[in-house]
C-alpha cells in the first residue's frame, strides 16, 4: 500500500496531487528548487525538501536528488506530474530499480512510446490508423505517383533526411503531383545533399482530439472521452474542451475503441492520452501517446466525475480500474482555459513579477487549479502558466456563456497575463460556432 | 423577457444571482448601502445604486428606495435572495402593483406560508404529516391523558398562551402524563394568570430534512431531492449536505411526494423549501416552508446539476420547468460549510474586521461562494457569513475527507472565523458516521 508520496513536480500540478493524496489519507512530501520556497506546494505538503538552485537540471530534473529526497523521506512512491522527468523512461526504470513505486507506466513502455517510429510501427501492427506513407524510399516523379495515387490525395512530398521545411511540397491533385515532387527533390538536393524522398498523406485542417486512456496492472483498460484541444499557438494548447462538437457517438465509439486498441497494443498501465489528428472527412491518424496525466485533465474528470489522479494512484498500488466501460459516461460540456504570465501583445513574451493584487471567480460550475496567491511572485524559471480555469455547464453553448462570465471576473495584478486574449477568443464567432482546427488561432491573429 | 435584474441583496447570494445572470445574457443592477461601496457584488454588477446608510432599515430593507432604484434604472425584475425582503409579502405586492417582476413566489402564498397557522392548516387540508396535537383547550388531566393516547407518546404539553419555554413538559409514558401535565399547568397559571393547556407529539432527536421544490406557473411542481440540515447552533444552520444519510429511497420518494403535495396545496410557484422534522422511527412532521432561495442551495446544484437562480428566472419569466420529476437524478454527495466571521472560542462572536490576507482552495469537486477577497473589511452591520465551502464527492464518505482537506487549506487573516470549528466537527466520530440529529453541536460542545 502506498502511504506516503513524493511529489516531482510544482505549480499546480504539484497541489492538484497533494490534495488528491490527502484525500487518500496519504502522506505528501514535495521537492523545491531555491526559488521555490514560497511556492504553494512547498507549503501545503506534509514535508517539503529542498532540492537545489532554481535551473530545473539542478533541480525538479535532478534524478539523483529527487531519488535521494525519496530515500530520506521515506516515500514509497513518486508522482512525477506532467513535464520534466515524467516522460523519461530513466527516470522510471531508476524507480524501479530503488523499489520506488512509479506512478506511471513502466520504464519499457515510457521508452517504446516515446520514439516516434516505434510508436507508430506498434500502431501499424495493431490496427490502429496512422497517416499513410511511403514505405520505401522514393527516388524519382513516376515511382512517387504511383505511391501517392495509393496514399490518397492530397499528399505531403518530404526530404527523407533533413527537416525544418525544406524539401516540403504539397500535392492537392495528381496533376500538380510531378511539379510539386520534383521541386521538392532538388530543394532536397540542394539542402541536404541527397535525393531521398518520403510521401505522406497530407491532413488538411485537422483536429487535435485526443482519448484519456485509463489502464490497469490486470489488463483492463478503458478511455474516459475526448478532449478537443485544437485551439492552439504554436503546438502549445491553449483552450482544451470535452466533449468534441466534432465527433458524433458513432465516431467517439470509433476513436475511442482505437485508442483503447493502441494502449494494449502498448502493454500500456496506468493514465495515458492517445493523441489524433481528425480530418473533415472523419478520418482519424494515430499522433502520439502520451505517457504521463495531461495539463487537461480536469475536463475529463468534470464531464465523467472520476478523479484521475487518485485512479493513478490506486493503478500504481496494484489495484483495479474504479470503473468499467460501461459505467463511464459523459456529462454536460466542461471547457478549460490555461491563463498563463504571459504578454499577447508582446509575442506573448512571458511576464515574471509579483502577483500584487488578486481575485479569482467562484460559484456553480468554476474550477480553479493554480499554485498562485495575492502576494505570490512568479519567477522567470518555469512555465509560464499560473492557474487553469475550468468551467462545467450542461451544454457547449452554457459552457461558453459560464467561461466568458468567468474570465472577466479574473483580476491578476502586477504581472501581465492572457486572460483579455482567452476572452476574445471565448467571443470568436467560429470558437462559439466550434468551426475550428489546429490552425484557428493563426488565422484569427 | 426579463432583460434586467436588480438585486435586493448584498454579498455572496448577491455575487451567485449577478453571474446566473450574466450567463444568461441579463443585465444586472445592485443596490448597496453606504458601507458596502467597495462589496463584490457592487463591483461586478453592471450597475450599481446606493441605496442609503448601512443600517438595513435604511437600505437593503427599505422597500420605496429598492423600489425606486428598479424604476430608475430600467430594470424590469427584482431578485431578492434570502434574508431582508425576501420573505416580505408587501413587498412582492408591492413590486406586483409596479409591474416589477418579482423572482419568486406571488405575495399571497408568501403571506399565506408565513403565518405559521395557516400553513399548518394547509398541509393538514392536504393529508401532509404535521405534529399531531390537540384540536381543542385542554384544562384537566384526565381529558389530556385521552389525547395523548391518539396523539402518541412522547408528547409535550404546553401553555396554550405564553411561550420562553414556560409551561411546557414533556411526557414520555401515559405513567408520566398526569404530573407532568398538572406541573405544567400550575406554572402555567404562575405564568400567564391563565390554565389553558395544549398538546402536542413531542419530536425525540429530529433531524432537519428539507425538500426543494420548483414550480412553474403552469402547474408544473417538482422536487430535487433534500437536505440534511441537522448540524445547526442556536437554530443557525452550520453544515448541510445532499443527499441525508439518513433516508432509504422509499422514504426519499414518500417526503418527496409530500412536499410536491405541500407545494401544490399552497399554489406555490419558483424555488421554495419545505422543511420537515424527520424522527427516528421514520415519521416526519412538516415544519415549515420558506418562500425563497435557501443559503444552502449549492449543494442540490451539484447532485442535481441543476442551476437553481436560473432556473427561478425563467419560471418568473413564464417559462415551463426545464425538467421533469423523472429528469432529475441525484449523482454523488455535497456537503456545505459556512464560513463566518466569529470567534467560537468566545461564544461565536461576530469579529469584524479586515481581511490582511486570503487564500482559498479549489481544485476537483470543490466550490466557492463568497463575495470577499484580501484588503475586503467585513462590516459589523450585516449577517457574519464570509462563505459557502461546498465539496462534491461519489459519496459521503469521500466528501467528509474532500471538505476536511479543503478547510485545511483556507486561510483568512485579519479576523476571526469558524473554520478550525467546522474542522472539528468534520473529524468527530458522530458526524463521520452520520449519526446526529438537530441537538448535535449542543452535545458535541
Amino acid at each position: 500500500m502506498i502511504e506516503k508520496v513524493l511529489i516531482a513536480n510544482r505549480g499546480e500540478i504539484a497541489v492538484r496531487i497533494i490534495r488528491a493524496c490527502r484525500e487518500m489519507g496519504i502522506e505528501t512530501v514535495a521537492v523545491y528548487s531555491e526559488a521555490d520556497k514560497e511556492a504553494l506546494h512547498t507549503q501545503l505538503a506534509d514535508e517539503a525538501i529542498c532540492i537545489g538552485p532554481a535551473p530545473s537540471t539542478e533541480s525538479y530534473l535532478s534524478m539523483e536528488r529527487i531519488i535521494s529526497a525519496t530515500l530520506v523521506s521515506g516515500a514509497d512512491a513518486i508522482h512525477p506530474g506532467f513535464g520534466f522527468l515524467s516522460e523519461n523512461s530513466k527516470f522510471a526504470e531508476l524507480c524501479e530499480q530503488c523499489n520506488i513505486t512509479f506512478i506511471g507506466p513502466s520504464s519499457e513502455v515510457i521508452r517504446k512510446m516515446g520514439n516516434k517510429q516505434e510508436a507508430r510501427n506498434t500502431m501499424v501492427a495493431a490496427g490502429v490508423p496512422v497517416i499513410p506513407g511511403s514505405k520505401e524510399p522514393i527516388y524519382d516523379a513516376q515511382t512517387g505517383a504511383a505511391i501517392a495515387d495509393e496514399i490518397g490525395y492530397p499528399v505531403i512530398v518530404k526530404a527523407a533526411l533533413g527537416g525544418g521545411g525544406k524539401g516540403m511540397r504539397v500535392a492537392e491533385t495528381p496533376e500538380e503531383f510531378e511539379s510539386s515532387f520534383n521541386t521538392a527533390q532538388k530543394e532536397t538536393q540542394m539542402a541536404f545533399g541527397d535525393n531521398t524522398m518520403y510521401i505522406e498523406h497530407f491532413v488538411q485542417h485537422p483536429r487535435h482530439i485526443e482519448f484519456q486512456i485509463m489502464a490497469d496492472k490486470h489488463g483492463n483498460v478503458i478511455h474516459l472521452g475526448e478532449r478537443d484541444c485544437s485551439v492552439q499557438r504554436n503546438h502549445q494548447k491553449m483552450i482544451e474542451e470535452s466533449p468534441s462538437i466534432a465527433l458524433s457517438d458513432a465516431m467517439r465509439r470509433e476513436m475511442g475503441e482505437a485508442a483503447v486498441k493502441a494502449a494494449k497494443a502498448a502493454n500500456y498501465t496506468n493514465a495515458g492520452t492517445i493523441e489524433f489528428l481528425l480530418e473533415k472527412s472523419g478520418n482519424f491518424y494515430f499522433m502520439e501517446m502520451n505517457t504521463r496525466i495531461q495539463v487537461e485533465h480536469p475536463v475529463t474528470e468534470w464531464v465523467t466525475g472520476i478523479d484521475l489522479i487518485k485512479e493513478q494512484i490506486k493503478i500504481a498500488d496494484g489495484r483495479e480500474l474504479s470503473y468499467t466501460q460501461d459505467e463511464v459516461t459523459i456529462t454536460g460540456h466542461a471547457i478549460e482555459c490555461r491563463i498563463n504570465a504571459e504578454n499577447p501583445k508582446k509575442n506573448f513574451r512571458p511576464s515574471p513579477g509579483t502577483i500584487t493584487d488578486m481575485y479569482l471567480p467562484g460559484g456553480k460550475g468554476v474550477r480553479i487549479d493554480s499554485a498562485i496567491y495575492s502576494g505570490y511572485t512568479v519567477t522567470p524559471y518555469y512555465d509560464s502558466m499560473l492557474a487553469k480555469l475550468i468551467v462545467h455547464a450542461k451544454n457547449r453553448k452554457e459552457a461558453i456563456r459560464k467561461m466568458r462570465s468567468a474570465l472577466g471576473e479574473i483580476i491578476i495584478e502586477g504581472i501581465d497575463t492572457n486572460v483579455d486574449y482567452q476572452y476574445e477568443i471565448l467571443q470568436h464567432p467560429d470558437f462559439e460556432s466550434g468551426d475550428i482546427d489546429i490552425e484557428f488561432i493563426e488565422k484569427m491573429s
